[in-house]
């Protein structure tokens, strides 16, 4: 890694960004080709039962349509999913699980005949009573939801002692705490398009392009390597288009090739909430016992996810609350159960924090609770038990460096309150504070392979390609940044290429804050590759060792003389002509997870990003309105690519928290969601763009780009924990669930805990 | 490189095959995006001249026009050629060259309004005398056509001393011969459609893309890395749309980025005729000196070769007939000088042969005669001259493996002669013999790398990637065959893609025969690559050594015990669970050309193809009409991949010989060509099918995989030459310049030559 850098750390604009704001970008939804048709899912709309039949003869009666698929014309196995075994139909062929269940799928001439075909669809359904809590899925004589039973995935960390570590503690609290389904709510729903041919090509609006090519080849019926993705721009996903776009991109593969036309599926926004996945509701115990001083020496935690109708990524949603239950802190004896359960609501599955937001607000409603009772400040508790380097982490995990967790409770420390808290008659203020650490890179969660390349063209522009998909957080600009570091040209000489499955190796899904730093580390890895060829080259043209020549702003320069200097372009026209390759293809592979399955102990992620948080909010008692004053959200990200972006990331993942703290609330009636629209179901607009100051805190990683850590999903479970303790600062009253609407702070003032 | 094969050598369908007969292929013209328009270019109408003024004024009132762009409107260096310095530009905007000279490009809705504007644009030219031979261009006081001069190229060979042979030899020969002007003839004319974005995409019918990209980028004024360049399915090139694709690419990009709309450009039959490479007319001396016994001992040779009003590929074209002009012979002193002349015609490039159809002809024509002189057999005056391994050839060069011309003479020697050859009062029979050597792979006129990736999905079905295009010849099945035979999977499971810019390295030009040797070898290198991760992977799972693995029949099977063997998609899901990369990014280098400059003796290529043919034929002299009766084609090809496609090869390759022997001749007036459509220029039609017999010889070549050696190329030469050797055996009557038409046969038997 060099230390001294040109363009690594300066504020850059997005790569893209002119594109986006221009509306010159094209999406899935802009890729119209002659004779396409367009799909439409036809759904259930009981929340369980079995099929008893499907006629589609309406449907093929009304005007412009061109054919309807049930489950039986799926020539593959009819089934997606995450994990082996998996548990998805793409159309349901006997059992309903969800409302939002897909039964057939409708082609016409227009999206419009399309949407009124799927509606012609009979579907003679046997409903049964369906399973909407995880204590009725969890009753011993509860219906089976899936023949393995109702628990999709359960798992145990066990360090020390927490039994007899309680009965040492001086002091401890317990208490229960819930969150609610969260929709990722991104601008554009969930968009395919299928072009058929000797290769089936698929435009998906999608995170994860190589899970797709699988599953959509599977049913299909076809290889693999039959079936290119490419990953259109992508208006949002936080997680939540890698399992639908597998859906609705197998469905769109399989008319297109009955049909032999081109066929676009794109959601409406209802369909796009009640029919891809949401984030895991939760039930949280969790019990803390310290020693007076505030050292805390033992925590338990049981954590129960609703995960709704399939496993999707609950699996790893589960795994990731078990081991960041128990917060950033240092703790000797640690005990969680995590355990995600089926029942008859939309499934769950990724969405940007995976798990930690909702055990971080519970973990750190409760540090707060007990600092109240040892009479500590609450940055105070944190910092005696919050993480440093060499202390071992929930799972034992040790790491000797880029653990800046206390030097981000001294960036807020030192920061003085804002102005004008003063109270009134009619305001109360708080403030809050919260920590959190998230571990970075799959980890225990799968396999870390990333493939990069990077091709010089003779004129010295850069192609970096890469398996991770930008998904608007701006991986795109922090690949260009890596890839003009390393081979010394300028940010506006680099392209950044849209992902495509033909062109790299499977990079695996992009999640878990994994893009700058796995899918850094493989553009780093190729683009030093090409400058070996570059350095031998402009050697050669120099007639000196390549150990004298430097790659600097456009040129190759001597060291030692630095008048002495050749454009880059020159450099790799000549190596062209020579035969050295400029281009390579090249693969990171995170330091492997080791731990071990009974307790979670051992090695897990290949770094973690430490935050601290501060909330200042001013809350109207009349009307429960709470305005926050200031945010500060300091975290440690090892290294700043690029400090715009990290800013961008930091305040949007932010104002995410603030809707899963503060606004959102998937509302079920009967298994029936009953806001599945942008007018009941609200989520922070523009207009609650909260002050957030971005703070870093670099404390070098090892594993990571010139040091760099991922930064997108850890300020959401901080600010939905930080917003709930400056809310109970200031209304007095502890909140133990998230949404903290207007109306429940309006209640909490009520039953008449404020003055 | 293995020995016992299990997928090569088998006749395997070509893997594109079933989409191009049934018409589910998409070519570039099948590219339409929403707000296309189209572009048409004007051309000049005369051959020479100087623009005076371009008046755009009515052809933007042609309704339906929306923009027409001139010289001036080129946001780059309005320049586009294959070697520096370029002389060619997309535009022009001061001398008008040749008559298809593009001076303006009009776009509309349509394509017939676009031709409307064309046609519209009033272009006032001051027209000049134009220079229409190779002798008016080289007269002392020629106006030049270029600021050089008119000579575009000019280069020596020197071997032994010609001068002092020819005094010691028994027997002299000398003779004039002349080659015409021969149009590529592809089914699909030029094809390009650019869409704007972020960066371009440019969906071409091309040869090269990679030359393309280059060129439209430093056009666009943007860096390379800002262009993609997919290669359609391309119906046809031969050498044809290197040029041409730049130009019009080029232009559709600068038209789209002005309007920021897709824009196609599609030529129509008269301008890939008139506006874009024919094959270089020659004009060819040849003197060859021999000993009583058949040994010749002296050759020397001229070569002028009309290229038209622009370089193109003159000067490696100039290059290809200096090193072929010897023929594949073994002699001692050897003098060839080759020049090529600039003409106000439309410019000469790349045309399958490469030169080497035109000296072919011509030499083979003079060992006929020399071979009737020393009264020795045709088959005998070659097996005694003819390359044998360890000889040196025309430039030094020495193999001392696959040089297998003896065997081929030998194959076509053992073949009897077919019955009914009896001649009547009106029919002649004849039969003649050729034999050819043609250089594989670019050697000596430039650097020879090429990149290709494969990849294994999870299910075990392969795609390769690779930077040469499939252009008919079947380099896609070949590619897939060699990665199946690698991998030890079926070809079905391997998927070729198409080009794309964007995913492998520079890999040059599909030219030169290259494709299975040099191209080969890379998908080959990357296939193994990939197999070292599966044979660690299976060595893993079967608790072994991977030496004691073999992938065969898709399994990893035990060597020692065949029974144990496991799935090779189970290896490989397990080996992408276990970060083994399955992807590689390889590149083959050629070994280096390495000769003097002066006399060009040195190493040039990195293998010959080496071919004898032998043609019947009748001719019926009232009619002049030629029925071919039989024609045997030998090729010494190395190693054979796929004897269907070679076979294709052989016979498409020897048609279009034909074409140029028997058929074809661009006629210029006053340098308007006046035979621009297939009315007026004749090709081979399916009816002309040759009675081709393909006789492969496999003298394994060790620079290519498993042996293999390019076959595309040579059978035009062998072809053009062994048609004219048949007819003069027929007619009794040597013909010294191409094409021999019925029309050519008719008047040398009136001239009485015949009985």
């Amino acid at each position: 890694m060099v230390s001294s850098v040109s363009v690594i750390g300066k504020r850059i604009r997005k790569v893209d960004g002119r594109e986006m704001v221009t509306g010159e970008a094209k999406f899935s939804g802009d890729y119209i080709f002659p004779g396409m048709v367009y799909g439409t899912v036809k759904r259930a709309g009981v929340p369980a039962g079995r099929i008893k039949s499907i006629d589609v003869t309406p449907a093929n009666a009304v005007p412009g349509v061109v054919d309807v698929l049930v489950a039986a014309d799926i020539p593959g196995p009819n089934l997606i999913g995450i994990l082996p075994p998996l548990d998805q139909p793409v159309l349901a062929s006997d059992e309903i699980r969800y409302a939002g269940e897909s039964v057939a799928l409708v082609v016409a001439e227009s999206a419009e005949a399309a949407r009124r075909g799927a509606q012609a669809v009979a579907v003679e359904i046997e409903a049964y009573e369906p399973i909407l809590t995880v204590d009725a899925a969890l009753a011993p004589d509860a219906r089976k939801i899936h023949e393995t039973g109702n628990v999709t995935f359960s798992k145990k960390l066990r360090k020390g002692e927490v039994e007899s570590a309680f009965e040492r503690a001086d002091i401890l609290v317990e208490g229960d705490y819930e969150t609610s389904f969260q929709e990722h709510a991104y601008l554009e729903p969930e968009t395919v398009c299928a072009v058929p041919g000797r290769r089936f090509t698929l435009y998906a609006s999608c995170q994860s392009p190589f899970h797709i090519r699988g599953h959509v080849a599977a049913n299909l019926g076809v290889p693999a390597s039959s079936v290119k993705v490419i990953q259109a721009n992508t208006g949002g996903s936080f997680g939540g288009k890698d399992d639908v776009a597998t859906e609705i991109g197998a469905l769109a593969c399989i008319a297109a090739q009955r049909l032999n036309r081109p066929v676009m599926i794109a959601h409406e926004r209802k369909e796009s909430i009640v029919g891809s996945n949401l984030r895991h509701a939760a039930r949280i115990h969790i019990k803390t016992g310290a020693l007076k001083d505030g050292r805390i020496i033992a925590r338990e935690v049981r954590v129960l996810l609703d995960g709704g109708a399939y496993a999707s990524e609950s699996p790893f949603v589960t795994m990731k609350t078990l081991i960041h239950a128990a917060g950033p802190y240092n703790i000797e004896n640690v005990s969680v159960e995590s355990t995600s359960i089926y029942t008859n609501k939309t499934y769950c599955g990724a969405f940007r924090g995976f798990g930690v937001p909702q055990v971080t607000f519970a973990s750190e409603s409760q540090i707060d609770e007990l600092a109240e009772k040892l009479g500590l400040d609450p940055l105070e508790i944190r910092r005696i038990n919050g993480l440093r380097a060499g202390d071992p982490n929930a799972t034992g995990q040790i790491y000797e460096q880029s653990v800046g967790l206390l030097e981000t409770i001294e960036e807020i420390a030192k920061r003085p309150e804002p102005a004008g808290r003063k109270d009134d008659d009619r305001h109360v203020h708080g403030t809050g504070y919260a920590a959190v650490a998230q571990g970075i890179s799959n980890g225990a969660e799968g396999i870390d392979v990333t493939g990069a390349s990077v091709q010089m063209s003779q004129d010295g522009s850069v192609l970096v390609g890469i398996g991770l998909t930008e998904l608007g957080q701006g991986s795109r600009t922090v690949y260009a940044l890596i890839a003009a570091e390393v081979l010394g040209v300028d940010v506006d000489s680099v392209s950044v290429r849209s992902v495509d499955t033909d062109a790299v190796h499977d990079s695996g899904p992009t999640v878990a804050s994994r893009s700058t730093t796995v899918g850094g580390m493989a553009v780093h890895k190729a683009a030093s590759e090409v400058k070996k060829s570059l350095v031998s080259m402009a050697a050669l043209m120099m007639k000196t060792e390549g150990e004298n020549i430097e790659l600097r702003d456009g040129f190759a320069v001597l060291r030692t003389d630095e008048s002495a200097r050749i454009p880059i372009a020159s450099v790799a026209t000549a190596a062209y002509w020579t035969g050295f390759p400029l281009m390579n293809l090249a693969f990171s592979k995170a330091p492997e997870a080791n731990f071990d399955d009974e307790t979670h102990q051992g090695d897990v992620y290949i770094a973690y990003n430490y935050g601290t948080h501060r909330m200042d909010v001013r809350v109207d008692t009349l009307t429960g309105e709470v305005t926050v004053l200031n945010h500060l959200a300091a975290h440690d990200v090892g290294r700043v690519i690029n400090p715009l972006g990290l800013e961008g990331q930091v305040e949007g993942a932010s104002l995410m928290g603030f809707g899963l703290a503060h606004m959102e609330r998937i509302q079920y009636v009967d298994g029936i969601i009953q806001n599945a629209n942008f007018a009941d179901y609200a989520v922070p607009s523009i207009k609650d763009r909260l002050p957030t100051a971005t703070i870093t805190v670099e404390d070098p990683n090892p594993t990571g780009p010139f040091g760099a850590k991922g930064a997108g999903e850890p300020p959401v479970a901080a600010t939905a924990a930080v917003f709930a303790n400056a809310v109970a600062d200031a209304v007095g009253v502890r909140f133990t669930r998230l949404p903290i609407t207007r109306e429940d702070i309006l209640d909490a003032l009520k039953r008449g805990n404020h003055d």
